[in-house]
């Protein structure tokens, strides 16, 4: 049968996305890749997590074995809870929803949300994988002016007072690709705007521990205690990806028509990996993880910055991140960083083209950098390998 | 702000679990509990589950911490395609798809086929799970006269042939929630139908292997290998539903497209909880495992059946199952089950009222009742005070 005649139209709007393809085809070479969007898994605090397994399958394996409820784990829930409170984002446990990795945590509040034809308002440039889930609901991305303190409030407000527009999308802090931080002075302008215009916010707040600079980041939720926020949050940079386990957090009532939502999509998030989350949190190891974290990535984040100055001084230019595990690079105008990347893998280098990052187009002397996951050896013979390609 | 107003059209269409709310009522009460869809944790294999965590997390923890593919685990998918070519339908690693149960593999083929207004074949009664993903993508249900044997050929095929049919969906053994199992002699017709009329068959195999009576069952698509049948498994039912892996398999190209919409769903399954199921079945344990729940399930069975007799023998009918979790009580016509249930909760038993899984309405008269849940004590207990409620 004719399987592409048989699909629903929103199937035009699922496609390949670069990255996942390109690191696909780099799984192959034998180059120094700063294209992923791993972590590094030296960082993934394994001892503690074979405790807690062994933990979990011992004393509570009838309630990690068996299905749960879709909201969540209630004690996770409530850890969430108490953490955006210590944190200045009052919440409650009924205003968490667990979810499979905050992926899904976007895709749940698209779904609930948007039909063809919204308007969804995002920084420009962003997180790709968030993009792909707005068109999948053939829904219309339209980037707001942002600069290196987030997004612009005066150009969100405009732009949030346009028909069809159903929802705000930042990362608040160090920002996948750009590293920018929203500015604290932009922040409540930022919510109350939303607010005016009643138009939720979905802050992805998914890099707010892996600060490197001074200052102890904030949810972008504390700013405005009665903006429509939805904060969504994962113990997939903290602790590890492969567990899945993230959370929502927002009103009650929308948190609870989004659990409904959640048990269409796939019931509930695995009982035993919420489990073993909990146990590692509420045995208090995640002050100590974050703080390992982010010297070992400050240290990386040093390293990179002082090898772009070594080796790119005057050939690009980017920003000095305070965060997150990406630096975004700019290459002068008019040059391609999608047409270098055949040189740079030539070179042993990979790194991924910005412009899908940017949802109106553009970009496309941008490319992303990660500088956590490879090794610090790595780092200045890959930026000098990078020098060398655009050079060549 | 006005959240409901903010919603998508498709949330009208996302309503409680009426199943769900019942659970949560019945947590408060002591009651014996006919009503739930779990298995009993008594034949959870914790002991090769223990050992399988810790080998993982000592061995291959760098992957199971790590994001990983879309498609899933890769030994994994290559275990799947092999059990499935030994059962009789041509599979191989490219045609699976890895899934956070097998709730999300019908989330997802929906996702991927249905538009607002499209049309889903279904027997009658079906999963109550699969007609709310149904209608969340505001499609028409449209249940297909079913007998004992399952679905009705010629009902079926003329269906097929309506305007705007998108999927037939089908639980070919031991089905959810009327223990029906589709006779072999029915399965390759229905398989041509659905191939004549160009419609994909979403096959929903998690009971396939709970069989108590003689003979191996097999998937559906064994019947007619060039059928578009996308069928669903899942080792919730044999290893442990808290773990949610569950996978689905079917013609590539259109497994590759699913691939896609499950990475803008939750990027991937969990690498722990594949890497841990893989463990568990390549090491052998799944058939004896198998063997032991038959065993104890079939027990289970037979001592429902027999207290169904003792106690309820002229004031109800019920279907002898061959397999799966659940018998199908039907009480005489004029009477509801949901009226029932007051009364039965009062007598100390719990059951599910059957009425919400017909699509097209009726059934007010059947309810659900798991039997592999309770104790064998619980059984007859359980069934004379259900008894006692509708003499009441």
């Amino acid at each position: 049968m004719n399987w592409e005649a048989a699909y629903a139209t929103r199937m035009a709007q699922v496609e390949p996305s670069p990255i996942m393809e390109l690191i696909r085809v780099m799984g192959t070479r034998r180059v120094i890749n700063f294209a992923s969007g791993l972590p590094d898994p030296d960082g993934f605090p394994i001892a503690a997590l074979r405790d807690g397994a062994a933990a979990v399958l011992a004393e509570d394996w009838r309630g990690g074995l068996q299905y749960g409820e879709a909201e969540g784990y209630r004690p996770l829930r409530e850890w969430v809870a108490a953490d955006l409170r210590r944190r200045g984002a009052p919440a409650t446990p009924d205003q968490v929803l667990i979810v499979n990795g905050s992926q899904q945590g976007i895709d749940l509040v698209a779904r609930s949300l948007l039909q063809p034809g919204d308007t969804v308002l995002t920084e420009e440039p962003s997180y790709l994988a968030a993009l792909q889930v707005f068109a999948s609901y053939e829904a219309t991305v339209r980037p707001v002016r942002t600069d290196a303190e987030g997004m612009d409030v005066e150009a969100a407000a405009a732009a949030l007072r346009g028909a069809g527009v159903k929802l705000l999308y930042v990362m608040p802090s160090h920002q996948n690709p750009s590293g920018a931080t929203l500015s604290e002075s932009r922040r409540r302008p930022l919510l109350e705007a939303a607010l005016a215009a009643g138009v939720p916010v979905l802050a992805d707040e998914a890099y707010l521990d892996l600060r490197y600079d001074p200052g102890e980041p904030t949810p972008l939720a504390a700013a405005h205690p009665e903006a429509p926020v939805i904060s969504l949050g994962t113990f997939s940079k903290t602790i590890a990806p492969g567990l899945r386990v993230a959370w929502l957090a927002g009103p009650a009532a929308a948190v609870a028509r989004l659990a409904l939502l959640k048990q269409v999509a796939d019931l509930h998030t695995g009982s035993l990996t919420q489990r073993l989350v909990h146990r590692y949190v509420s045995g208090g190891h995640l002050p100590a993880q974050v703080a390992r974290l982010r010297a070992v990535y400050r240290q990386k984040r040093d390293a990179f910055l002082q090898a772009l100055d070594r080796h790119l001084a005057g050939k690009a230019t980017w920003t000095r991140t305070a965060g997150g595990m990406f630096v975004l690079l700019r290459l002068p105008a008019g040059r391609s960083a999608a047409a270098l990347l055949p040189a740079a893998l030539d070179h042993g280098v990979a790194f991924v083209p910005g412009a899908p990052f940017f949802p109106a187009g553009g970009g496309e002397e941008s490319m992303r950098l990660n500088f956590v996951s490879p090794s610090r050896e790595q780092i200045d013979e890959g930026v000098a390998r990078l020098a060398k390609a655009i050079d060549a």
